[in-house]
């Protein structure tokens, strides 16, 4: 084989070795390989690079893929990777290597960390985000919350996930009023907030929803790869061009619950979500109502950000747990180039505009 | 609350009570309760109905989400019902309950079982399939397999979820071949089968993919609904206009290979995908490779095609492990309303065709 996509999985089994071989012509094949044809066998099938038993760990199976199998795709990137062994226990994908053939063909961020931070106007500093909530809001109560938080100096706001088309807040009705309250805020104090509404709609209305966001004066969009597909990354950025795409890990947990199954939570935050095409990757950040380990979380933000075939890096963007009195210790954990998703904490205490004051005090 | 979608969960805590108020908090506002405006709290919060402890095992959470929450959307349904929670290990989604008016909003099954068994013209008896594969063949290779299956009498030859639009055989130049052929098998031997091609194309180009699978006379397509959303199955149906829609569980494996988190998969490969609109619904079933149990693959075929608001049912597709010997165990299990997957069985001996004859004459 000449190029290949290098896999590594945490094996749990009693025979590794075996486990492995059976998980490296599953993801190609599929089929016995005395019954492959020849080319088949030649050009298409997965190889075992190594198997490293870890006493008292579970085993390390490096597979390499023939480049080819991914056929210059995400979606069949991620089939090739875990498709059919996701529904098998005992394998984790913790570890992936393209060529840089492939990682060119992958969309990737648009606007990467510099594309955002100059859309924010923000060089250097961290980035604080919020999401717009609750359900069940008027368009005006969250026209009102998004003029506060603005004004207050947050630099993204975007829409929580359980915002789509419920007839409280329209998507058609919601969007425009809270682009004009966020436009009015800049324009009052001389800011650059973006606002991010989340789009969810059916495959249909997808594109659709991205247009009407554009039009009415949406920075970007909030997309859920998991319910919508992890093609509607690239899709939406596309649709928006020149717009910010934030990745949602909604209904994405069934991955990295169990620690013997599943996807490593920096492959599938930080480095997929990255492929796929995510400015920036919202994950459960440590110390929050979550389970991610704080190594977990520096591992995503690591992965987000390394050096990886040129790809424009992506913001991390740990949610849950933020607040004032955090902000040192999360600001030095991460560093600057990562969005701090701020929940509840700015809607304590009722005054949302001051609290966005503080917490951007906090962090500068 | 009026009408309410009304979910369990099974839930593994200390305090029960407490951690399901806290999904059913989590998975509507997000939002601490007292933060909330009053009408949020009013119209749009979800509410425990009850808890049960049973003792050495989870409890049983049940929960009621006012119905608006789920925007008449698919793709926020499953936002309501999982979507934070699956970053959350403790909690397994066991049931759904919705009021007709949702379920009347939501796609479901265009051709639905009678319906693929007029395109198929089997009126009754048990169903088989099987896929083409491996990918790294050529067009011709697939073309020559498809003829001999298709001329064995199986009912629907589905392409492999491992083929997209690879170097070896891209889509534009195998599908015709393929369609070609099973054509020709049909003519030759006055026999119905039908042939999916698998359609994984980014989003961009998903409608583009089904367009050309219908014009070039598939007779409709395979979608992934883990990798490509939950979404592709309606849109595909939409744009075909009369093809079947064939849902394969490649990339969903992580909502059930754990028995404390996730959904169960009746719930899942069942009343989920069938809602989505799949016609037919792949799964691993028991006896094969993958981890189902007996109970749990019954279960799915039961959720695929009872009565739900009068909507389509669905037909269960077993996939793994059915051969000729075990046609008469697999038959009684799941009855003749069932797609029986075959895969490498029917290209062992050498001699598809006369497999495939043999399968078929086994389950008549």
């Amino acid at each position: 084989m000449s190029e290949v996509i290098t896999a590594v999985y945490e094996v749990s089994a009693e025979d590794p070795a075996g486990r492995a071989a059976q998980v490296a012509v599953e993801q190609s094949h599929e089929l016995p390989t005395e019954l492959a044809p020849g080319n088949a066998v030649r050009d298409s099938l997965g190889h075992i690079r190594s198997v490293l038993r870890r006493p008292g760990l579970a085993a390390l199976a490096t597979v390499d893929y023939p480049v080819d199998l991914a056929g210059a795709e995400l979606g069949q990137l991620l089939v090739l990777l875990l498709g059919n062994v996701s529904l098998q226990d005992g394998v984790r994908l913790v570890d992936v290597t393209l060529p840089a053939r492939l990682a060119a063909a992958l969309p990737g961020p648009r606007l990467g960390i510099a594309g955002v931070r100059a859309l924010v106007g923000e060089p250097e500093g961290a980035l604080l985000a919020t999401a717009l909530k609750p359900v069940g809001m008027t368009p005006q109560q969250f026209a009102g919350l998004a003029y506060d938080i603005a004004a207050g100096g947050l630099h993204i706001l975007k829409e929580d996930q359980g915002l789509a088309n419920q007839t409280w807040a329209p998507f058609a009705e919601r969007v425009p009023r809270v682009a004009e309250a966020v436009r009015q805020a800049n324009e009052d104090t001389g800011g650059r907030s973006v606002y991010l509404p989340c789009v969810n709609g059916s495959a249909a209305g997808f594109s659709e929803q991205v247009r009407l966001a554009r039009r009415e004066g949406a920075h970007g969009v909030m997309v859920l790869p998991g319910v919508a597909g992890f093609g509607t990354l690239a899709h939406a950025a596309e649709v928006f061009d020149g717009g910010m795409v934030l990745a949602h890990p909604s209904f994405l947990g069934g991955f990295t619950a169990s620690p013997s199954h599943g996807i490593a939570p920096d492959v599938l935050f930080g480095t997929l979500l990255r492929l796929a095409g995510a400015d920036a990757t919202i994950f459960p950040g440590f110390g929050g109502r979550f389970s991610l380990s704080r190594e977990q979380c520096l591992a995503i933000a690591e992965a987000a950000r390394r050096p990886l075939h040129g790809i424009a890096p992506t913001l991390p963007a740990p949610g849950g747990g933020m607040s004032v009195d955090r902000a040192p210790e999360l600001l030095d954990a991460y560093g600057p180039d990562t969005v701090f998703l701020i929940g509840a904490d700015l809607q304590r205490g009722g005054n949302p505009r001051r609290a966005a004051e503080r917490l951007a005090a906090a962090t500068r």
